[in-house]
């Protein structure tokens, strides 16, 4: 299948090449940027330096629709939107990656993003992009947009446990940590080494926007409204998430009975880990372990004291967060094996 | 004044000698320390080289009691309480650092503790170390407890709101974030580098024992049983901890509202700093900005969607949170300037 | 091929079972470990959850040459010989990747490792694990000796220039700087995060082990003795290497010159990258580039002003510097494609 | 004294900022800053939250000289010798943080910053503001000329050797690693987190510019040319320096006699520190441990195999590589204990 990456020098872009430069049913046609066209893309990713001599193009959409059967848009929020009416028209596959496309309802961009989405109508046609959730939908398809890297990791940990009905609905608190690269590529003073370093940085302790996401997705597997209490921090590393997940169940329940919800909704899926262990430094998901792979890591706790189930959720933001999921998505609609190119575990210790 | 710090090898006792060392109004008769008796000091704590010529040494009760005024106890849990009772009839004041003062239910420690308090009887005289609540108290006391690092930066954040009766008693999640130095010298496997550097692991999502002193002075101040959910996290840095409180308000509340509840609980205190701006990299709460001073920054925001209150404070894990604290006791209890030996501010950057 | 890994519950071991179970023509037969024998090997290797069911065992030799066709030998330093004659009679394929069988001449144990080498005889039947250097003998033997990490991350930049008698032979430093995962699993205080993280620590300064190697290898090309001046540092991350080799030309050289010398030296090795640009961030060899992949980049500058050449290069130190080193090895003599399982470049950014 | 720091809110400005603001013999009158005039200090160093009420100002360098005794100059090369003329000329005592003055010979600034110095005939009225090597003449100058941080860091632990002639002044490798504070407040690429951590970064192995400053020092001690090969890297800290110098003694020589050519040269210097311990973690310099401090700490060791002398220097950037070197030739300047406001040791751990 003969694929283009647009928006191919940013941090989504690069790892989605590096996937897809190893994948065997794929050919990559293009990587686009405006800012580097001309360069090669191994000086702007430099772990793909004799791996690839691929440069960066700035191609018309009717370019890409000529020599690719999917296009990946790894284009900021705002910019996607732009660019996709005539991706769509095109007849290409999209899988998008930018916010544009996430909400269904278009007054969550006026409330969430605080803009007016100017291709409502289009909405519709995206499938969210968790396999988990949609893989029937995804298969069957042109049109996929991505999840938030937070929301996702979120999402995937709660579904169970919402659509069991099994958690107070009004007091559902994420807490995440993540890593610089959740950032992107552009320097600003917050992310200037000196001063982005060892910080702990409440970012955004309320209004986050992938609290619409996750709110969206937990609602529709509840079929009522669910209120989501995010905040995430900025941690000091590059790669990574951990959502701490804080929930109060509605009446008491136990480890088995945990355990055999979060297993009768995911039963094989080849992405989705369950950790807790007895023992071990790693019994809990954490980040350092899942850096590199499509892995989103789950586990829980049960608080008898407090009446309380905490869930743990581990993902690399720019694997199952963003890049590889979006590749496991590409699998699905293309008929692949789904774990083709995402087959590699994280490094340890790293 | 004639102090000793009994336990001086460890992260907290480097910490008291640090301050002590430097403040005017005190000597420092003692380091103590079975296993680097004989050594110098700045053998186990580098810093100080150059600073001091102190030796460990391991003396008895009796010496301690001849020579000091005041003695500091910053051996581990289960270590002081063993060696209390001498202190005591000794006629010494004593500043504990130890976790094993400072529940006054002896059958708490039963509970998160596990093990039988020796001498429940001395649970009562001792008074909790922060002088934001107990100041007179202090002033008048010989026996001072103080608090986990991650407890008094949770109570310090939380006590206003609990006292005004403003926040759901039965929704408060303290998601907590931490430094290695705040698990003390001894390595292990879990702390070594490799492993250790990167990670954000939950490592007591449920029945951290912090919880106890939490919930025990959040209810004195509401008189009504409060309960706590907390879960820490270990994280990429030495020192600081960041506390994220998500609480619920029991009506609707107002920005101004909040400020006047933090404000007229703490009016003049020298180590509270109140962090919200609207601008600036550093607006809220981040220990990144606390590293090395007695302060405790506590900021917040209003979640009118999921009608949240979030609070963020943030402490040096070894000064407000350890040996900070214990100096400022120290301080209020001698009728010193409350803050001297702890003016200094942070280090920025670092 | 049926392969054992002996000594598989340390970094190398486990970086080894991570490449091996993802190779094609593999099949991990053994992960041997006293100390965990019986357990998951995703206990001690968590990125390897999910990834593989095998359990660490503790076989006899006869076990093990029953089994298997060839077996990496991943023990500490004074381990390995102690297993290696029955290894060896026992008709396997050795792959060590310990220091007892690097050295050539016994003495060199005594002088450098402070031992008598109980086997003296059986170091001129191992190669040294430098495809780069010794394809032909690694084709054709049946025991390769992988080097240290840092011995072949200088070995590698200096190889070309000491063969052509380019650079002054007793003024040749190598400043190298290295993450804590070189040193191996077992917690000590100087491994303790809180001791560990943000040190620039110099821990040997003079009589590093490793130079031995270098010596040892440089000599051989040069002819002569060549005397290398070490000094490695431990720096605040968990992987990688880099080394700063400070040489003098013996005669006034040319940019050109030092291309010509470099790729005439090695021509299409696979896992060879030149890093030398005029701009992008990433001009200089960097391990953070690395990491994860096999490969060694070199990068040098020319100091008119001083007459020196500077050298840079850079590997993942449980990679190149040992276990990918290792595969490529065993690659060779089997016959399979050199790059078999050693594809993957690094993560950027990480 | 009344002084202001001009450049208040760079880093070193910052640095600045602190320490004088609790110099008992000190009042701050102005914190320049053109960028955030008006602004508080504490909103740019929010460590200084609390402790100080100031706010940057932008004013004449008339009005400074009215108000002022000192000023420090803490503004970029280039910057500062446009404003020095009306400052000298205003009959103000002057500490430049800048490299402007630190050269004695114009044409030094051609060859190494690639300008024509404007004023050529003001370099000689600077005194290089390293107390140790000019004491005297810093106590009757009006203008001196701080040194650069990696210069002042190689050359505390050069010069002792320099001068007495024990080393081969050809074979000079100063191989330094520091932290991103060394490189300002303003973000790049280069200096962003997700691509700055974790890096071991050559950024000038060849014509680094602190390379004249040390060898003009060293010059002039020798009395001959001294020729120095200096490579810089980025590592992952924020603040501090290791320069690890490899030297050739020019004849045999003892570890007494380097103690002995060490304590001769700096006697009772208060912040010169030697490290060289036979045990203990710190028993080399090492970064970490001067953290805020004005340490300058140095060590050694002898290679007897390469007949090399490995010099260990270790520096906060920041304090003695820039605003601690600052107070402490203004305190020699106005005849203050050398020591104000530089009491502090290091944090430990940090």
């Amino acid at each position: 299948m003969k694929v283009g990456v647009v928006g191919g020098s940013g941090y989504v872009g690069g790892e989605l090449l590096r996937i897809l430069l190893q994948h065997e049913k794929v050919d990559v046609v293009y990587a686009t940027s405006r800012k580097y066209s001309g360069e090669y893309v191994f000086r702007v990713h430099p772990n793909l330096r004799g791996l690839t001599d691929l440069q960066f193009t700035d191609p018309s959409a009717e370019q890409i629709a000529s020599n690719c059967d999917l296009v990946f848009t790894a284009v900021p929020h705002g910019e996607s939107v732009k660019v996709m009416p005539r991706l769509i028209e095109s007849g290409l596959k999209v899988i998008d990656l930018s916010a544009d496309f996430r909400l269904r309802n278009p007054e969550d961009y006026e409330k969430w993003y605080g803009y007016k989405h100017p291709y409502p109508e289009l909405l519709k046609r995206f499938v969210y992009g968790v396999p988990e959730l949609y893989r029937d939908e995804i298969r069957n398809t042109r049109f996929v947009a991505c999840p938030g890297c937070m929301a996702v990791t979120s999402i995937l940990a709660l579904a169970p446990f919402v659509k069991a009905d099994l958690i107070d609905r009004k007091h559902i608190v994420v807490d995440s940590k993540i890593g610089s690269s959740g950032g992107g590529t552009k320097p600003t003073l917050g992310t200037h080494h000196a001063e982005r370093y060892g910080v702990i940085r409440p970012y955004k302790p309320v209004g986050h926007r992938h609290t619409a996401e996750i709110e969206q997705e937990l609602s529709l597997l509840a079929n009522e409204k669910v209120v989501v209490s995010m905040s995430p921090h900025a941690v000091n590393i590059v790669r990574g998430i951990l959502c701490t997940i804080h929930t109060y169940p509605k009446r008491q329940i136990t480890v088995p009975e945990v355990w055999k919800t979060l297993r009768g909704f995911y039963k094989e899926e080849p992405f989705i880990r369950f950790v807790r262990d007895r023992k071990g430094l790693y019994r809990y998901p954490d980040p350092k372990v899942v850096v590199g792979s499509n892995f989103c890591d789950i586990g829980f706790e049960l608080d008898e004291h407090a009446n309380r189930l905490v869930l743990l959720s581990a993902t690399d933001n720019l694997m199952k967060g963003a890049a590889g999921s979006a590749v496991q998505c590409m699998n699905v609609m293309a008929g692949f094996d789904e774990r083709a190119g995402l087959k590699v575990g994280g490094l340890h210790p790293v």
